[in-house]
């Protein structure tokens, strides 16, 4: 496995195509703007290195035999399950999110979905897909995960919008492979990856054949350009977390990309792109909550030493103590939504496991609608102070430095530099344009909320409840 | 162990004094007002004998190795504590509330208390302990557990209180045994079951040892009086579930009442009051969890179908599918907590497991309080029908039931009679007598959530997160 | 002005054909089981002759000048619309809900639509009302309205149901009259007032025209019977409430009913029918909303005593205030729609005033959504008495009396026996039958919350919000 | 009146002493910085000479009968208390937050308590009051107000503070006036006003009478110094409504500052500062809410055509006019509280009016909790596109803007320039620094949740309501 230092050299030999505020950047690895998530996914190479998280970094390839990275393992029972949700958790409440999870989601829902397809259609892609996951796990690559298309109208299908590329589509097919255009249109952590991995983002009808396809390119193909926002908020100096740590999102345009047979993983076989989505979409909700909860490890450590910096004691307070209990409350509440997923996760027909997807979905519902909640909290028993502490460099002043620290502080057993410390971490994660961010991907990320309630209704056991009830009023059924 | 019918006959046995509206009973086991609850109880009985459900219902002592009733049984692993919790869910989902649960509850947190005493002073409270809970298993017999005291003035300690008696409390110590006075004032199930198992419900000081008292004596004991309400709503022809299953609420009166010390499983040893009743409470909340769990089967089924016979498909309607999602995840979000804090329990140093406490609370504040969410939903999606549906009697009167068949059929596929039984049970669970019960059992059986948010903050690991608050900042801890 | 005891009177003077739990009522105004319905319109009456309360109950009618019951008034100016709420708040603190608004909502409602369809259509319905209002007014009457139909297949319209008398229907017209045929499904008070309103409950289509129509009969018409439920809880010592003031739900059957035109008010024109449902319901949500704040006061009242009782002072332990500030949270925001509706009421061009539809709505879903909260506040303040607390005879054995008074005092300068007036008062109106129907006519009654946010996104002007962010973005609109 | 310009150019005639990110401020009025905030507050000059606001705008002074800003108006009746709501919506609709309706606030509870302190002493700050109120409103100036201390420890009094300068105070007074040494920690759009008025944030005993301290200085004064943050986004080219209007938000340092007996307000009266800072609050809880209601009007607007960009109309689609029917019900509902208490404001005995305290409370307790709730629908009805929408500079890159605008076009009746727009604008308004800057200042500014719980126990009428429920059960009271 890749040390960070070899992960950040690898970058480097790669010449991806990237857009920044209208500039194109040189270089990824050591563009200032993308240091935060080069970090972040840096770090999940750094822990795979520690001995203290091996346990829970690493895995044995059920292929090779060989120790790989557990962000790209294939999950062989429940425990694998439940330790990629421990793993998130670890590596987002550091990181803020890792994103490098996103690669262990589409391996594993691609493993299933290219075994069904295969197994009721004369295709091959299982085969070829081994093949692609026995390299990355060799290599030790990062992939993004490219989904969610333009979409345009959302009330219509692929082949009904009016520019036939508000989906990305196969525009050619021959003997060596396809040739795809289009935009995938929110890709975190793109510019930093080795890879792309392609998947489809919805159910499909036969008209909308050419828009099922799924495929693997490295970053740097012919015809890929992203547009990327910064990662973060690098080089601000009050950016307690994103200064260091941050994700970047990308629109990666696809200009008739040729793409082949090897790198392929559906083409055309519209019945399993839904199902494919629909798989990932389970892996990742249970991904989504185990990084949002590591978001609300530093929620809930900020705010209670908040709270305690103003000298208000969390256990006598009351109404501290109802709001940091609520926060709990929201975390570990969709965590548990993810434990449970895990714990009753199922062997699909392929082997591996998937996590139970009626849990998975109430725990990302849970997760993306409470985090406006968890903000609620940190932002009440915080206090004001978070938008109005003084810039680090207003501290610098010397006579209105010495001034603030006195002035700042409230409880004599923390420092103001302390207070001031977290003032800033929590302005950072829940007041900024990093707090916007987790936000809307809390919400989004993984799917809408709507999409959570409609995979909830097709999941569920209504019938087995359905009956019950009738019985319990004397009738049949 | 017992067929249901060997059950009620015990009961025969017993001569315990009750009063009901004014009036005594004459026999538990034959009184209308009670059949409800005894049916209730007689359940568990029938579902130990029943095959599909063995793994679930029984396991094997161990201490005596036999086969046992699961409401009986000392958890051994953490499969055992989630035994327990699909358990309580199998129970609660036909019955309502089981109440023999409580029963369990008790015997486990007696186990690791009396043990826990034993191993810091030189009493031996455990082997008695053991004894008696021999007897239990081997006689299979139901227990019912009174803990709530008077309480007085909730902001005062017992021995503060300006009645000495509003706890229970210990009058008088011999060499045979303790004599005790108060009264335990919310028992549930106790006129019908065989033993009474008393717990303290408050952490106390030197000054309350008298109050630090534990013990079990069985229900027609000398000096032993109660005071209870009917079960469920007995003999009323639209109680759909409650005519047929319920509990009764009783009050118990000790009037001097002596218990010999081989039934005293604490008597004065003030610093284990607390944790005794805490480690109740751990157990006692998941099980809670589990009931209304099963309570919530109910609701989704009978909902679900009361939508469709009103003509609403959930999946298609949006606002019937944002409900029914609602409804769904108030009550597997609180289930997961019970999952995963029987999944991370851990083994006491008296041998057995207990639940995660911090999992278990707020599974428990969760259920407590979305229970009203709950009522909101089925309310919402059923419609006004709920409480104006005709009474069975009404549709007796011919000319007047042929046409409300006829008016009252929404959905051709579902029979009008159908639909007025659905209407009636969620009446009866949601908006009757029995509807009020469990709400209020919801939020105050098993502590109140303010006592949930209280033992939240002392058993979460706050230093861990604060220490990764300051950590991300740069600072030591 | 009619005192109470005339009202009981006239009652007497009526024969309707009322069907209660099988049996045919003799008398309504003698029925126990229809005492509390009786009690709770009596009040309004007593009310009326009550100087204390003069300004707000009684009003110089615009037709007549005479002194008429606000009840029967027509609105003439905002101020009135305030008092109309204002003087529901009144009697719905005391009766639990007083029933009679409902015949003011209907009559406003009239009063607009007949006036419409006059202006728009050949018709003379508006003059005929006139003289039906001038009626009511001196012989002060009380009508119930009746306007829920079966409705059968909520997804079809009248026409579509495959009983056509699933929506209440004209099945013969002539000079004289009209016959109609059908139920009204939820009708509330019916069996104790002097006539019924009936009124469409959704718009139509041309296809519907025979389902357009409203009407006025006396209760004891020919082919009119009643299936009727008891009011409140009567005969039942504990129901400290709803044994002395209730409210009967009915359904009402119309079996080829026959009414003179004098008292027709809408036969087939369509268009207007939705509009009078419409205006109906925008008046009727804004008493709904008085009719829930006097709730709330009870509820406030009691469970603030209930808190104290327990000797939790709700200023001084904040996890009581925090409940007891969200219940008068939900209370006075629901009643702050219902103030700011009545303020910014307009005139309608038949010269009454409606209140402003967006907050008429907005009030009324959160009072339907909110009632739930309210509950769980006031179970969470109270404490599990509430369902535990011994019934009045059981208090009436001496023995057992006396020591359960010694043991439920909790606070010194609260006697036990206020303390389980109020246990017992909380119990009825939000944990019995009584408990059940005030959530279920809370969110039901005046319509479904989804009934209310379609209103609302039908009255609310989004356009000036949209040309609001396009301006702020720099686009003309 | 003054017209925009001459606002601008008489900062440019004042000399206050700011620091900004470590530099010091040259000119205020002309700092790119600070651009944002100078122009909000130019804005309420430009609407008050704009004729179609001027019923709102403007009134007649009640000391000099000449037509002054309503945002130095003392309220003379109920009518005042409505329109100074409105036009708070008006202004912060178009601005995000007008910040000058502070000085209203200030200005009203300091005439009402300047009277009451002379009516019980023998002070006189009242007719000095009204000669600084009469030089406001004549020279039609704007004022910020500085009321939040240090604080320190938030469980001791001022006096009780281990640094005796963590509230502000009193060092010393003579014959002249008086000197001032302190803090005041929050202060909104300090840097670009004329003068600062003081305020005491809470209420004190005996032994805080230093701290007990209210008065105004010109903005730059010997002594006081700032530490600002910038005002909204300046110069962000993405920031759509942010780089045009925004605020910023200082710490004012006082170092030993003279301020004359003339504009000294209160000086050790510790009986009235607590009732100083209640009456502010009480004024000023209903500005909030009129401002986050114009926050409210910019988010309808812009998630409503985002919606509709989408291809989404939110008449048809169930979720989305769920969502937005909540944010409609969020904000409509806060407004309604500010309605109510407007209507049902008092006559003070200084002579001025001043709003209902319970409804204010209410309304910004609503206000300061749902702000949260109104960032979710904002973002659940947008999408993720929030987040990843590409620059306004990857746009103007040639090959890139012309894929990316036909990619982005989703409705094709909305250019994606538009959606574009509203992504940016509610990405500025809800998930920036700008957003979160909202949504801490609607949490905190006006006070806390908890302050406003704590003001609705104290004002909230409970002995009516406990006499009501103790007269429903037969009780005397």
């Amino acid at each position: 496995m890749k040390t960070p230092e070899q992960f950040v050299q690898s970058l480097r030999e790669l010449n991806p195509i990237v857009y920044l505020k209208g500039e194109k950047i040189k270089s990824v690895a050591d563009e200032p703007m993308l240091a935060p998530g080069v970090n972040a996914i840096s770090l999940t190479y750094e822990y795979s290195q520690n001995a203290e998280y091996k346990d829970i970094m690493v895995a044995t390839s059920h292929i090779t035999e060989k120790t790989v990275s557990r962000l790209l393992h294939i999950n062989t029972n429940t425990e694998d399950l439940l330790k990629k949700l421990e793993m998130t958790r670890l590596l987002c409440r550091t990181t803020g999110c890792a994103q490098r999870y996103l690669c262990h989601d589409a391996l594993n829902a691609l493993y299933e979905n290219t075994h069904l397809v295969d197994s009721n259609t004369d295709s091959s892609y299982h085969t070829k897909f081994l093949d692609y996951l026995e390299y990355l796990q060799d290599e030790d690559l990062t992939t993004c995960v490219a989904m969610t298309d333009a979409k345009g109208d959302r009330t219509k299908r692929p082949h009904e919008q009016s520019n036939p590329d508000l989906y990305l589509r196969i525009v050619k097919k021959n003997k060596k492979g396809i040739t795809v255009r289009g935009i995938k249109a929110i890709v975190t952590g793109a510019p930093y990856t080795h890879e792309i991995i392609v998947l489809p983002c919805r159910t499909m009808t036969e008209k909308d054949s050419d828009y099922a396809v799924s495929f693997a390119v490295p970053i740097d193909t012919k015809g890929v350009e992203m547009v990327s926002r910064e990662a973060g908020r690098p080089q601000q100096s009050s950016a307690e977390l994103s200064s260091k740590y941050g994700q970047a999102t990308a629109q990666i345009l696809f200009d008739d990309v040729f793409v082949p047979w090897e790198r392929v993983f559906l083409a055309g076989e519209y019945e399993y792109a839904g199902l494919l989505t629909e798989s990932f979409a389970t892996h990742h909700r249970v991904s989504c909550i185990g990084a949002r909860a590591g978001l609300g490890d530093m929620l809930i450590g900020a705010s209670t030493t908040m709270a305690e910096s103003n000298g208000l004691n969390p256990n006598k307070v009351g109404h501290i103590r109802q709001s940091i209990t609520e926060l709990i409350k929201y975390v570990e509440s969709f965590y548990a939504c993810g434990v449970t997923s895990s714990v009753f996760g199922k062997e699909t027909p392929a082997g591996n496991f998937s996590p139970d997807p009626v849990y998975a979905n109430i725990g990302k519902l849970l997760q993306g609608t409470h985090i406006y909640d968890m903000y609620k909290v940190a932002h009440e028993v915080s206090g004001g102070i978070l938008v109005a502490s003084p810039s680090p460099e207003d501290m610098e002043i010397p006579h209105i430095g010495k001034k603030l620290s006195s002035y700042l502080t409230a409880n004599d057993s923390i420092p103001s530099e302390k207070r001031l410390k977290m003032a800033r971490l929590l302005e950072d994660i829940t007041a900024s344009y990093q707090g916007g961010w987790y936000s809307i991907i809390g919400i989004h990320g993984g799917g809408s909320p709507e999409a959570q309630r409609i995979e909830m209704m097709r999941k569920y056991d209504f019938d087995e409840r359905k009956s019950l009830a009738a019985k319990i009023t004397g009738l049949n059924s």
